[in-house]
């Protein structure tokens, strides 16, 4: 859909409150509790625009998430000043839950993100198809494993950071975390090939 | 603690009892909903007697997770028939989900850990220091990152195949998810090095 040119900023506006509204109320209730009505009262707007906006309870959530900029692109971004891609996927994956731009105490969002896709397989639903859709397309040389093994490392890495808090990782620094598992991501990015020395029981 | 020689049957039988009706109270109303007073209920005994055998709701929680066995000691057996660590300790792991003991959908288990633990920091908290003491004790030459890394990657793994449903690690067999991931374990094992070749912007 082409965004219409002069359009109202009060329209905007509108979009951003109730995005503003969505994020307290899943805060403060839990995606669980939150409904597409308490965030309309909280924003002060009809439920019926909320939906307009949104869809449902889970593309609301999704949206609030802000996931809306690339971690490619960072990672793109950070290589390109050297370093392997890697190291700047991890860093640019933290950045996203604790950087200059996230809200809340650091991690807050991801915890929220893993509360709900854990409680709403409609949330789980609705955040694999953004995330195959707008921030890891497949492309012609990528083998078909490599998102979805870099996607489990970079998870893992913000449930030990963010939930469990399980040390070192909980108080390492982003540069430290990703000096450690970015060159996992590295190889898993080449191409991970399963060890063929691995004996089967056959 | 000594466990006492000739308890009677019928004691351990109500710790299994409660331990039965807190796994149904936590699969069908939720961490957060289910309390000690619930579990009691369905289990027809007194709430006092929940809270002897295991403290608190969290406690009770990480009991009835059932992960006493050892992850590590399943890694040793498999790997005992030739193999690396790193593929035997994957395959431990999901077996824990969806293996033969393990109840309801598989990895449903793993499913209402992540819940709980995403909802209520002292689970985290009660399954940080039961993995700690029971799973993965610090051993003399293990660096400090490896038990972290390690767990990173597993809990990733559980994260896309039970809760994300990533493809094509949401369908692979575990010995197909062990292949890929084994390598990684393997290294965090032996001891993951920051890259050296990395550039900081220093």
């Amino acid at each position: 859909m082409v965004t219409p040119r002069g359009r109202r900023p009060g329209k905007r506006d509108t979009r951003a409150e109730i995005l503003d509204a969505a994020r307290q109320a899943f805060r403060a209730e839990g995606y669980d509790r939150a409904t597409i009505r308490s965030v309309a009262r909280r924003a002060a707007v009809d439920p019926s625009l909320v939906h307009h906006y949104f869809g449902d309870k889970a593309g609301l959530f999704v949206a609030a998430m802000d996931l809306a900029r690339d971690p490619r692109q960072v990672a793109e971004q950070l290589s390109r000043e050297g370093g392997p891609k890697g190291v700047g996927l991890v860093l640019a994956f933290l950045a996203i839950w604790e950087g200059p731009r996230s809200t809340g105490e650091p991690g807050s969002a991801f915890v929220a993100m893993v509360q709900a896709a854990s409680t709403a397989p409609e949330v789980a639903t609705a955040l694999r198809e953004f995330l195959s859709e707008r921030v890891w397309r497949p492309e012609g040389g990528e083998p078909a494993w490599a998102p979805a093994l870099v996607s489990s490392q970079l998870a893992g890495i913000g449930w030990a950071r963010y939930i469990m808090r399980v040390e070192p990782i909980a108080s390492a620094t982003p540069e430290e975390v990703a000096a450690f598992v970015g060159p996992t991501i590295d190889r898993y990015i080449a191409g991970a090939v399963p060890d063929d020395g691995m004996q089967t029981s056959e």
